[in-house]
């Protein structure tokens, strides 16, 4: 699997493209995976991709066009017939329809959309309006519901008619007249059950839901602890409006870790390219995302400066004290990276709450006393054997062991104090911590300085 | 949802368990999800733990018991009669059984083994054998295999019969005599497929499978590409031994985000806790997995103060370019950590390989040009305004856009060749990638200051 097998998928097709091997070429494509193709076809010229896809079924090109990105999905729908425009777009999943449309400009939107059918049209200028990450936007209309009168013998009749449409089978919901949810029933009670049986005597009354505002890492955790293969999505009348299975959580909780440590660098997601920008548009996507934090820094950098401008004349007295400036703050950021990774993760994925804040806090500061104790008589050892002169080795010590406590408290309290405040803590914490710590040591470090050599 | 149902959740439960309302009590828990009462559970005293869980039906304790953690599941199951603890073990699924005797110590395991049926004894005592974080060890056994000659009726008899055991029903596999895997029906084809049809026409024989030694995270990059519920585990003769269903790969793709994001900070997963761990436990634990990353550093910074004692006499004449320490060194690593943060995670999770690593070197290097060129400008006239020489405005904006072009570089080098290498890209370049930076920063700095200085 992985990296080898794809290039042995592209080669053996491009080698197929040249010998003008179309049977060859179509039972090759006919084993393959949907997921294989799409990204064999996103890594073809335009003419090659149109004579690949031209080959395949019409359910295999449906699951191909659903995996495929939104530019290569345009460029190969405008490709196509008319008859087979209608009948591609007619069988693929309105929510994998409504993901390629957000990415592409209003005019195309629209020209896809003629070629549904009138139903599926409605669906999806709907499901358009939702915002992108929220429930409503990753959710289809696509779902098996019922009535609570049916006969099991008779839900699972109409479930064998609908579910080649369905997105998934594997839960049937219930509702009432008024499309409100009141129950639902898993394929898998549903084929134990007696046919007999009533659906209302066989199905779950407590039926988990999302409201569909709800935004996707709500979305993701609760399918996540209830162990769900999908969920339906109500509004704040428990009116049913569609349903988000677990593949789709798959790629949210992805887009969100991907989101979440691309935060923690000071850059944003805003950096995953589409396969024909060129390096310019890149380039300046990139500038454009990581500015914003370097200028912080540039900030707080000045700032730095400026504090040490105060201590010039200590400075010019004691160059060795400049030796280790960078140590100081090399280790004061590591400590304070390390309590509010820790604090920001712990916030997202336990809430963080009440008397956890006081452990936590104390837990850090402990941290933070010990490592930096341990640090402080290393590197006032390694001061010594530097430099000869022991005052020196002590303030480095000291203030080593000082700048540490800082940092993790530093660390600790400010994405707590972010997240009270509603400022995104994985966001606005590295730059502004960093710059107060670096801060803080500084100004640590030199006024013991200047206070033990004042003394001497 | 959320936080504040688990509040009204537990000070409901505590409430009727103050009344003595066992009925009251019994009624409330049956209609929580098994999720929510362990959320409960874990938050309660042994006793009122012991209470609570008694009032539960087996049907909803065994789910219960399968969301407790490690602790609290062993210590419940304990304090159960001999009857009601081979009924509960025997109903949970083995997956989540091995799962929690992966956390307790091997006598307690004999223990609890001790009260499984012969045929689960066995199957567990295997899965024990496989590392925690690979295919085999996330794996179950409970899954639904038929031979390839049976009637479409038949296997839908036998499924009914198997069901209620069956971890997942949705996928049917296909084996031959010597338990060699050799297809795959999902449930939804055998419901829409004509009951005389044989299960060998109707079953797809290309089965997307994993190795049972393969990586957990391998597992979770198939599932998600191909949109699987499970995917079953073979042995390098394609015999088949587990399934691992899409619940668990959720867990999976959580754990391994939270240890990337813990990697990028420098410390590690170790840091996650168990409800009854003490403060000293914890802290202990913290400090023991941030050390080996404040020791490296505390290694650079000793060698960035060996390179600036070379320079002691140019900064005692010029006490002014220490100001600019901080801002430089800050500046250069937050450039180094964006790019490496860039690197990594595309190396994770597109393959950066041949052609792709000179595009991802380009396409930083001119990243780090354009904003070290903007961040130069506005750092040397700031310069200007904090400081009258020229000569030291013009050395830092000069050295600022080396220093970030630099960083930039060696920010997307690292890691690819820790990748080439075969280190862990994530673990590594942290700590290397910073150090390295600062002793380059500090060199071009330094270099270039007394060069200039040296011919006014």
């Amino acid at each position: 699997m992985g990296l080898l097998m794809f290039y042995e998928y592209l080669s053996r097709i491009e080698a197929l493209i040249e010998k003008h091997d179309d049977i060859g070429l179509h039972n090759y494509l006919d084993a393959m995976h949907a997921a294989d193709i799409a990204e064999v076809l996103e890594n073809l010229e335009s003419d090659e991709q149109r004579q690949v896809f031209g080959l395949l079924t019409d359910e295999k090109a449906t699951e191909v066009l659903e995996e495929l990105n939104s530019d290569d999905f345009s460029e190969l729908i405008k490709a196509l017939t008319y008859e087979k425009k209608v009948t591609l777009l007619d069988l693929m999943s309105q929510d994998d329809i409504v993901d390629k449309l957000n990415e592409l400009p209003e005019s195309r939107q629209k020209e896809i959309i003629a070629f549904l059918d009138y139903e599926d049209a409605a669906d999806v200028k709907d499901l358009l309006l939702y915002e992108e990450d929220t429930a409503g936007g990753i959710m289809t209309k696509d779902y098996v519901s019922i009535q609570k009168d049916y006969s099991i013998y008779y839900a699972i009749e109409t479930l064998r008619a609908i579910a080649p449409d369905a997105e998934t089978i594997y839960y049937i919901y219930v509702v009432d007249d008024a499309e409100r949810l009141v129950g639902v029933i898993s394929l898998r009670e549903l084929i134990i059950a007696s046919p007999n049986r009533s659906v209302e005597s066989v199905m779950n009354e407590n039926v988990i839901t999302v409201n569909i505002n709800d935004d996707q890492e709500e979305v993701a955790r609760i399918v996540s602890k209830y162990d769900l293969l999908a969920v339906p999505v109500v509004d704040n009348g428990n009116v049913m409006h569609g349903i988000i299975t677990i593949d789709d959580v798959l790629d949210v909780i992805e887009e969100e870790a991907t989101e979440d440590i691309y935060k923690f660098a000071g850059t944003s997601d805003e950096e995953v390219y589409e396969h024909d920008d060129t390096l310019f548009d890149r380039v300046k996507n990139s500038v454009r995302s990581r500015l914003p934090w370097l200028v912080i820094t540039i900030f707080g950098g000045l700032l730095s400066a400026k504090v040490l401008a105060s201590y010039q004349t200590t400075i010019s007295a004691n160059a060795s004290l400049a030796m280790f400036m960078p140590l100081l703050a090399g280790m004061g950021g590591n400590v304070g990276t390390q309590s509010s990774t820790i604090t920001v993760r712990n916030i997202a994925t336990h809430m963080i709450e009440g008397a956890d804040i006081l452990r936590t806090l104390i837990h850090e500061i402990s941290v933070g006393m010990l490592v930096g104790m341990f640090c402080a008589i290393i590197v006032g050892t390694a001061a010594l054997f530097m430099h000869a002169e022991y005052h020196i080795a002590i303030i480095v010590g000291i203030s080593m062991c000082a700048n540490m406590v800082t940092a993790a408290t530093i660390g600790t309290i400010v994405p707590l104090i972010f997240k009270r405040i509603g400022v995104d803590p994985a966001v606005a914490s590295a730059p502004f911590i960093t710059t107060t710590i670096d801060l803080t040591g500084l100004t640590i470090y030199f006024t013991l300085a200047t206070m033990m050599i004042a003394n001497l």
